[in-house]
């Protein structure tokens, strides 16, 4: 076994579920904090393990070209190395490989690209990404996919989503081949003992490819699915739209990622509509940027309103910042260019997320419309 | 009442006390971490209350800049800006209007600056910067003097002693005046309800002058004595002849305070000596740049030698980092320059100086010589 999913509550389309990985127990829908390079940045683990994070993701671009997979696997994966005994999710360097790397060149074989540090030449097949991610070990894998770039005419859209099924068909081949080989030291007693291979829906914005990636991805078969190529400058709409539609096509009874999405609103919205895993950059890139979401609306902590403001950041959030600190003085510490800022503000935001899919996922069962948040947010600004 | 200090223990010139402020009680001989704008540079107020942290250090000329004393009155005082209810000590903005001023002009009246920040001109006097202090409301505030420049001639080291003299006077007519104006909002109901200001022994590396210094200082009765000037360039041996000479004029019922020193075998020599209250930016900025303090050494995290080192930081340590991280995990934070390299690092040295302050206090009554940790650094490295 790798991974479980059983779905205790629904509503609507919507589902309450708990995804059980090798690591850790896992409430879905559920939303996961980025820690890009082993860490997310700024915050410690036992702050993370304080917040409730039950599964981080970590980006295998990044993990490669430093500290490099042959250290992290020594560690014993991530989890030794960055001493995370709780799941974690490594995408397959992808997306990074397609959008950090201008000069990159695609053949049928793989991706050759630039390290976006030093300039050196690598090449990343749907073979060696599987190989780099089973000794990063995370309990949950991805399949290495061709993200296909927005716009895109249908006759590319469908090359490239028939490269991404040629590549799933090949990684999967591998990874069967070599699944028991993850670097976990309690792996050989661990009942749930492998990773688990997720494959990736692509078919850029058009309805009848995504209709036609899902079929042919799901005969290939995987323990779970994503959904991918979106939030890639597309309207808002249109996300949706594609990612109602691909909803239709994916097995209800396995676990359904949407992959890089999205604001607060956003994943309420997705929850409500059958995703049960998400991912997203906003609320710690957001959060260096002084960019902070409240229970009433965003905030921008650098804004002068702010120089002798008393209130906690929330008044509805228990998190530990809003606990302890005034808006004035994180205003203080972002415009003096504090590092303290960062681990504060990234530690809220984080705490925002997280609470708003709990709320969502403990509405589920009671069979309210999420309509709480959307609600709340509509009003002005305090 | 402001403050009490009482002596527990003595062994040799050293002493064991307890420092009782407004604020907290301190274990003397203490060292305190530097918070310059607020805060100590990457950590939450929480960790700083874990590693027991009972006195932080503010320092009155970066505050004066930004928020400004207006802001921080307004919320009850720095206790209340930074939500830090134990112990805070400012200086008097002196030391950096010396040293981040190339263009200061002095008077007898004061000292006439330009922010590092914006390059706007202000002016202190023993007074303002005395108004500044109550401001920022902390439980010991510390007259505005003169750091003489290193070398200097006698002349110099003379004229220059001779003002921080005049300058306390008038510091000291001011804060009688004025010393019940502390903005802390408990301040009413307080038993000690008011700050005390601290004086500060002047006269360069003359120990002549350093006597007559003290002699004076004393004349001008202060509840506490600080030696400054020193850690300017001089040679360490000479740091150590001007201390353990003046140290000799300073009464011994009060707290005395040696401004910014050291490295961790300095504060345990100066505590041997009879110094009851440390500072320095060393832990906290070494950390900044991978500079690690252990029980067996320094070491610089960046190194290669750490790539794949499974051992935690310190072995001796029980402090967060050491229990739960490697030297290779660190030396990743640091080399990808993850900003959780900052909050690791800086947790660590500073647990360093405060444990090694601990078992220097706890020494003190058994009678033992606090070579133990000398001892211990003079081991190769690991």
């Amino acid at each position: 076994m790798s991974i479980e999913f059983h779905i205790d509550a629904r509503r609507g389309l919507a589902r309450a579920g708990r995804l059980i990985t090798p690591h850790c127990e896992i409430e879905t829908p559920v939303f996961m904090p980025v820690g890009t390079g082993a860490t997310v940045k700024g915050l410690p683990q036992d702050i993370l393990e304080e917040l409730g994070v039950q599964i981080l993701l970590g980006n295998t671009y990044h993990l490669y070209l430093r500290p490099g997979v042959d250290v992290v696997r020594r560690f014993g994966g991530l989890h030794g190395f960055m001493a995370w005994s709780r799941a974690i999710l490594t995408d397959s360097g992808g997306f990074q490989v397609f959008s950090l790397n201008e000069l990159r060149k695609v053949t049928e074989e793989g991706v050759t690209f630039r390290s976006h540090l030093d300039g050196s030449s690598h090449f990343f097949t749907p073979e060696t990404a599987i190989a780099a991610q089973i000794g990063l070990g995370a309990d949950i894998i991805m399949a290495f996919d061709e993200c296909t770039e927005y716009p895109a005419d249908r006759a590319r859209a469908r090359a490239s989503m028939e490269l991404t099924l040629r590549w799933a068909a090949r990684g999967k081949k591998y990874f069967e081949a070599h699944k028991h080989e993850a670097p976990w030291r309690f792996a050989a007693e661990s009942a749930r003992n492998t990773q688990s291979l997720f494959g990736i829906v692509q078919g850029g914005m058009d309805l009848e490819l995504r209709k036609e990636s899902a079929e042919r991805t799901i005969e290939i078969d995987f323990p779970g699915y994503a959904i991918g190529g979106l939030s890639v400058g597309e309207p808002r709409e249109r996300t949706r739209e594609v990612v109602e539609a691909t909803l239709q096509y994916l097995p209800k009874d396995k676990p359904r990622y949407l992959m890089g999405v999205g604001t607060p609103e956003e994943i309420v919205e997705y929850s409500n509509l059958g995703i049960d895993m998400m991912d997203c950059v906003l609320p710690t890139r957001a959060a260096r940027h002084g960019l902070l979401f409240t229970s009433e609306g965003r905030i921008s902590i650098k804004q002068a309103r702010y120089t002798e403001d008393e209130e906690a950041l929330d008044r509805n959030c228990a998190c530990p910042v809003c606990r302890r600190y005034s808006r004035a003085y994180l205003r203080h510490l972002y415009t003096a260019n504090e590092v303290l800022a960062q681990v504060l503000n990234t530690l809220h935001n984080l705490s925002f997320y997280l609470d708003t899919m709990r709320r969502v996922r403990h509405s589920i069962p009671l069979g309210e419309e999420s309509h709480f948040i959307s609600d709340v947010w509509s009003r002005p600004k305090p």
